[in-house]
């Protein structure tokens, strides 16, 4: 660079990026973005960088000077590109995988190109009314009554502490909200219930909560690793014997490990009868509910007070969409309402403020994710993508329960399926579980599948969820092939 | 539609739409957006629609067939766009105004297609590792000491929440994490000290966290809307006779009603010599310390614990970026770190899973916005536009010190002015309410200007804030021509 061009930089125009570029870099990244998804069956599907080698690639002070954008996007192949963990492949079968789908990318630029808040209805109606909308369309997809009103949080973290808090603001006489509650001798300490399954989010809301891991009683599991209805009957009893105020259950419908599904139905007349909120975690499988043949999972949700269940999960949304439902939105209300000077709108008697139930003021325009991607698809078009799932899901464990070195670990309720590898004349489980933990990582080490663990019964087990948009059949016999030849390699 | 057509629908092919698809309506999109934003002014600033107008021109069922994108797309200018108030307008001076940028933009693009979960180092080392280098250079920018380390959550409201359950979590006798807060008589009432003018986010933090409202104590401002150190001390003092524990200041570096600055410094010393956690609520001012001859604001705040900036609101980034430093980042894990089986990786020891400092478990990947955003303007890029909008501020607040009908009710530390109209003769402070009142919202209605308003003392106050990307000196007289020529309206 020349003093010249350096000059130049310097004076640059204040404001935006111009017109003409935008439409430039724009068009390229769409390209860019295009080829990507279409040439991902060629990378690795875990990132094989090391600790601190994305980081050592990169300056440590930032440019005083502009930067083209050219040099930022050839950073993006030479730096970031193998740094990702590519979520969108179809051998991405991990976690709970999600990805992402072309009409969510683009929705999700159109929304950070209004980047309006939607805190209130004035700051964009739009925003406020097609979050009404979708949500309608999303309650009635998934076979929820209109006793349900919805509204779009970030992750399902969020959404479960907001019916923590809700379960916690029904405790009239508590009145934490004004009090708070420590230091009081006018309360008792508050117990929620779960699953020894449920997800981790749940002790976190009752960390943040004020609730406690003490505050957190585990009910234990059937040997389907579903929620013991007469253990929680028990524990609540024992509880308010004990001078604990049972407050909450959170029942989960897809637990993260095996996908079982807590009954419900039987969880809800205990809590009907208790008067305690029923909290129902769906994140993940409660998309399952848009296939007509799976409504079943739903069995006694009607009877809950709150429900989320997470499009970006297994609706092919871009991260971050949960949605949260609840027959009880004053109650929620009552626990996060602050209107100050500030935020007063001469509209506010008429019409839905979203920053009145929860606790972030910045909201995003996230319905119009929802919004491209049902059009786009349509509902039966979700339907065929998720029934497909459930299809893989079942033939991989039946490719499992038919070979005689490996065998299931759980039942398959949904498309993940629980396995080890168990072949003849090993029975002593440390060795198991040191088998199947290398076998696991000699299977990701391939760049070709990504599978995660989970341990049941201190049984060290591999998951395999299908869930992605882009995997089909073959996938899934990729991932089995290299099981087996990998189990071979190993037992040889 | 035919039957044929229908048909030829539901065997759509499952997986994604397909690239040449995604290309097609990508740049479609992309050439929307370009025009959107290059011809933004010829929009009302704000929406004009009715409540109920956009809910009740969309259909109240979900498709059942996939639609053409192009239907999309139409309804995106028909329905949507009018029901939209323009954040990047650049007579939008409301609120904290927040405006998207071109590279804002194209990173959020971007980072809907990869669509990582950074929940762990593992799931991508791309997002984990570039969030580190981004805050490092954010830190430097800002000129905060490496004794600051940095996360990203969302919002300034979820950032401060944090703050707020580090503070918690860091009287260990308390062992909230374990034993939550409530029916336990070995602990005292938990009291967190903000100014009156502090945001109201934080009250809901305390609510969240189990603080309760009755836990906030309000210091006192001074004429120029600053907490008063000394009426804090005295508050610490008093509470601690009264069997309340001191556990943690909020300050503000520029409040929302005025912008105003707390006394950082002098807060400090107090915090420092009863042992209280100091959070600096910094989410809009933060950003002006980028401007080297600002950096005065941040007096004192090398002697916080912690401090949230918000590069989404005032550093051109697409909602949601809310930057979160503490120099305690072990206290923050302690609380909110659970690493269950299923999240184990085999680089815990060595890496950095941000899931451990936090209440989300999903993370998008939001530090591509930093890096685009900080190399496309440079560091000095970034410091020249907010420069500008103090200088347009100020002009602004000149022109409302001069004019005889006018009057600023509070100083002017950044871009923000607060003023009223207060023609001669009409000094009844219930009238000059109401005219102001009136003022705001004919100015509102001619859809040229976005303002917002606050109250101080009572007093209904206008508030004009410079900080959009596209503002430049002609909106400011935009601005004022309107206020004067619609005050003139309304005292014929």
């Amino acid at each position: 660079m020349n003093f010249n061009e350096n000059h130049q930089r310097q004076i640059q125009p204040l404001g935006d990026m111009p017109p003409e570029e935008f439409r430039r870099y724009g068009h390229e990244l769409i390209d860019w973005i295009a080829d990507y998804l279409d040439n991902i069956e060629s990378m690795p599907v875990l990132s094989n960088v090391k600790p601190g080698d994305i980081k050592n690639n990169l300056p440590q002070n930032p440019p005083a000077e502009p930067q083209p954008m050219d040099k930022v996007f050839e950073d993006i192949d030479k730096i970031i590109l193998p740094g990702i963990t590519h979520w969108n492949h179809p051998n991405f079968m991990a976690y709970f995988n999600s990805t992402s789908s072309g009409p969510g990318i683009l929705a999700e630029l159109l929304s950070a190109s209004f980047n309006v808040n939607g805190m209130l209805w004035k700051t964009s109606p739009a925003s406020t009314e097609l979050e009404q909308v979708t949500l309608n369309w999303f309650r009635q997809m998934v076979g929820l009554s209109k006793n349900f009103w919805g509204i779009i949080y970030d992750t399902a973290s969020v959404s479960s502490m907001h019916a923590i808090a809700a379960a916690r603001e029904q405790l009239a006489d508590y009145n934490s909200r004004l009090k708070g509650l420590a230091g009081r001798n006018d309360i008792k300490r508050l117990r929620l219930y779960a699953s020894e399954q449920a997800h981790s989010s749940i002790d976190k809301g009752a960390i943040t909560l004020g609730v406690g891991l003490e505050g957190i009683r585990k009910i234990p599991v059937d040997n389907e690793f579903r929620m013991i209805p007469s253990a929680l009957k028990d524990a609540i009893e024992d509880d308010k014997k004990n001078g604990w105020l049972p407050f909450c259950v959170v029942a989960t419908v897809g637990t993260t490990s095996t996908t079982s599904i807590d009954p419900v139905d039987e969880i809800a007349e205990i809590c009907l009868k208790e008067n305690i909120w029923l909290h129902v975690d769906a994140a993940h499988g409660g998309i399952a509910a848009i296939v007509p043949e799976m409504r079943h999972i739903f069995k006694g949700v009607e009877k809950a007070d709150s429900i989320v269940i997470n499009p970006h999960k297994w609706m092919f949304t871009p991260v971050d969409l949960s949605v949260f439902f609840t027959k009880k939105p004053k109650v929620l209300k009552q626990a996060f309402s602050l209107v100050v000077e500030y935020l007063k709108t001469s509209e506010d008697s008429v019409v839905e403020n979203y920053m009145d139930y929860g606790i972030q003021l910045g909201r995003r325009f996230r319905s119009l994710k929802l919004w491209f991607i049902i059009r786009y698809f349509g509902v039966e078009g979700i339907a065929a993508r998720i029934r497909e799932h459930l299809r893989l899901g079942k033939l991989f464990s039946s490719w499992v329960d038919e070979h005689p070195s490996f065998e299931r670990m759980a039942p398959v309720p949904f498309s993940t399926t629980c396995f080890r590898a168990h072949p003849a004349g090993t029975d002593d489980e440390a060795s198991l579980n040191s088998l199947n933990e290398k076998l696991m990582s000699n299977v990701n080490s391939t760049g070709k599948v990504f599978l995660t663990h989970t341990k049941l019964n201190g049984k060290f087990v591999i998951r395999l969820v299908v869930s992605g948009l882009r995997t089909e059949e073959k996938h899934v016999e990729i991932a089995w092939e290299l099981l087996k030849n990998e189990l071979e390699k190993l037992i040889d």
